[in-house]
């Protein structure tokens, strides 16, 4: 026993996942429906004033999706194809987002044609675009905000412009006939320290500021992603994430509350997933080894792509019997030398493990079956497989 | 003008591959078959007496495959699914190895049931199943070797096991009734320093010298892979890299030559392919930015993984007007902060690029299409065209 279970999953969820994954070939992925509905019922109640937009990059199947339109999210997108799939399956535009920076000219007229209002922007030349392809529709700036290095899968510099462009941007966009409603940030994915929120949200505060002494208004606050999933780093708890939060924006905002919008990508669906692998062979490497390398059916270019530097640590499971030990190096099976996903970081594993032995990954239900490479090394994707309630058909 | 495409491709070659791309929307890889025929003739030119094992993970394109095929290449497959692919077109299994050191009980035993006799391997576990699932076959054993950090996609300790180990495993083999046939070893992939084939070989010698002392002939030394493809960072010409092998291979093994295998893979698909992109969009994050931002519509996620850490450094051509210029951070469409390409490493574009300009990623036929993520952030994988010579119809 590697982990215990019950820390991440309650009885009945994990037993659900389990005797589904008996069923079925390694490797794969286990998606539990009901832990999606609680994580969005868990996340609406702490944040309850705020208009949730599910980042469907983070797994867009369709599963997800209907359920999360069940229980009537709005969604947020990266691209058409995105946007397609919500059109699918009922969404209607007026909950979707495009909160892409980057995007063709093309491609936000396609949007426009199907009804999307709302974009996110952070350049004049995408902001032209806009205002040429999507004439009238309300926009949200984007602005560069620090998340320091307690963000797992860390920001760069590729999203956001500085305060002082996204004020001249706001201008811009009125001379362009659009309704510059708001700020946008993200203070980095798996945020485990709080108080960027209040730096990010104070950078805002100043904005709304300056903009009001010009007679501007604005009323939307996009305060992006970045809750957390439960990887081995532990973090804190929701609620303290909205009692903080909650705070931040009444000290900044009180009495001009605006219209919140959050984007949870990872902490809806990082936990309701399991990828599971099998044992494909342990191999020492000389006589007096330390270290056992042990390969597993999946790796970096098939699932465990947020492993690129080590950088997210989920916990693993197993059933094999034996006392914890620190000696394995976790690598992936194709002939890639750069397919490890744990070196450096050892991930505790019973010292009877063996060939065949099943590995659980927990909370891998974000970024990793859409990240999954078309075929490389021969690997096909990995399936998955859904249990829990299932939306109703419309 | 960035760079000048005709250091890279002959003028015919480049003009095939440009009225090709032509016909398409971007983002698409163009291939060209006639450039894959010249660089396996010249590597049988420069290599007469070693037998060519293709690595098809590089790019296991059928059009490839069958060109490969059509002049009596061999194959090395990491995976089932390539052996499929190469039964699928009629390669005999006589012409195709398993060099991937870490496979399931299970896919050897369908290997040898299809005809495989020639298998990998570096530790006893993988052995005892080699034993049991593909008895009787040939097997040779992987070293560890040092590619120092001259390898452009380094090595790790991932494959291969210490010497000892490994005349330790063929004492083995041959208890279990297998043939151990040889020794191989890995430089590491795009390998600009042609030295480290001569430590490798010296190790190699080492082992078979001291096999010799027990009255075991070993008759097959497989070289790997490591030869480059056209990057930035120039390397010698495959002529350089011949003589000093065949030089080092005559110093240590003049009075017994052993069968030389190679599998290259990079040297001969890298040059053939060029990954077509669109300028999404260029931006400035602040009043004052000496950086710009430019976007483009595949990225790290899409096709240019072995951009991870700045790693493969592609020739990028374009044909937008202006002085070249280094301002330019390159990165890819998705809203994943990690999706950008070149941010420390500057490649020259000229400053009048705009928006839905064309950027010709040079030399990306290799370890980009099969590395494409199955629908990544709503992207879809890129479609790849071909051009030049077919494999006749069998």
């Amino acid at each position: 026993m590697s982990i215990d279970p019950l820390e991440y999953y309650s009885q009945a969820d994990f037993d659900l996942m389990l005797s589904e994954s008996r069923k079925h070939k390694t490797p794969f992925l286990i998606f539990n429906l009901d832990i999606l509905r609680q994580k969005y019922n868990e996340l609406h109640c702490h944040f309850p004033y705020v208009r949730i937009h599910y980042a469907v990059k983070a797994n867009p199947a369709v599963e997800i999706l209907k359920v999360l339109d069940e229980l009537d999210s709005n969604f947020d997108i990266a691209s058409v194809n995105e946007l397609d799939r919500l059109l699918s399956i009922g969404v209607d535009p007026s909950r979707i987002s495009f909160g892409n920076t980057i995007k063709k000219a093309e491609d936000i007229h396609y949007a426009y044609e199907k009804g999307i209002r709302l974009f996110a922007s952070d350049s004049d030349h995408d902001l032209f675009n806009i205002a040429r392809e999507a004439p009238g529709s309300k926009v949200f700036f984007r602005i560069l905000t620090d998340g320091g290095d307690s963000a797992d899968w860390p920001l760069s510099r590729k999203f956001g412009c500085h305060p002082d462009l996204a004020t001249d941007l706001i201008l811009l966009a009125l001379d362009l006939k659009l309704i510059p409603c708001g700020i946008s940030f993200h203070v980095g994915s798996q945020q485990r320290e709080i108080g960027y929120w209040n730096s990010a949200l104070a950078k805002v505060r100043y904005i709304f500021d300056y903009l009001e002494t010009l007679g501007l208004k604005m009323t939307l606050i996009n305060m992006g992603g970045g809750f957390p999933a439960s990887y081995i780093s532990r973090t804190s708890p929701m609620e303290t994430y909205s009692e903080e939060i909650t705070r931040y924006l009444k000290e900044d905002f009180s009495e001009r509350p605006p219209e919140i919008i959050i984007e949870p990508g990872r902490s809806l669906v990082g936990d309701a997933g399991i990828l599971v692998t099998e044992v494909v062979l342990i191999a020492e490497k000389s006589h007096h080894a330390m270290d056992k390398w042990l390969y597993v059916d999946t790796g970096k270019f098939n699932g465990l792509t947020e492993t690129w530097g080590e950088a997210i640590k989920y916990p693993l499971y197993t059933e094999a019997p034996g006392e914890d030990s620190s000696d394995y190096i976790i690598a992936g099976p194709t002939c890639d030398s750069q397919d490890v996903m744990y070196e450096s970081f050892r991930n505790p594993l019973p010292s009877g493990i063996k060939e065949g032995d099943r590995i659980y990954w927990f909370s891998t239900g974000a970024y990793t079956a859409s990240y999954a490479s078309v075929e490389f090394n021969g690997f096909k994707p990995i399936p998955v497989y859904f249990v829990g309630q299932r939306a109703k058909e419309k």
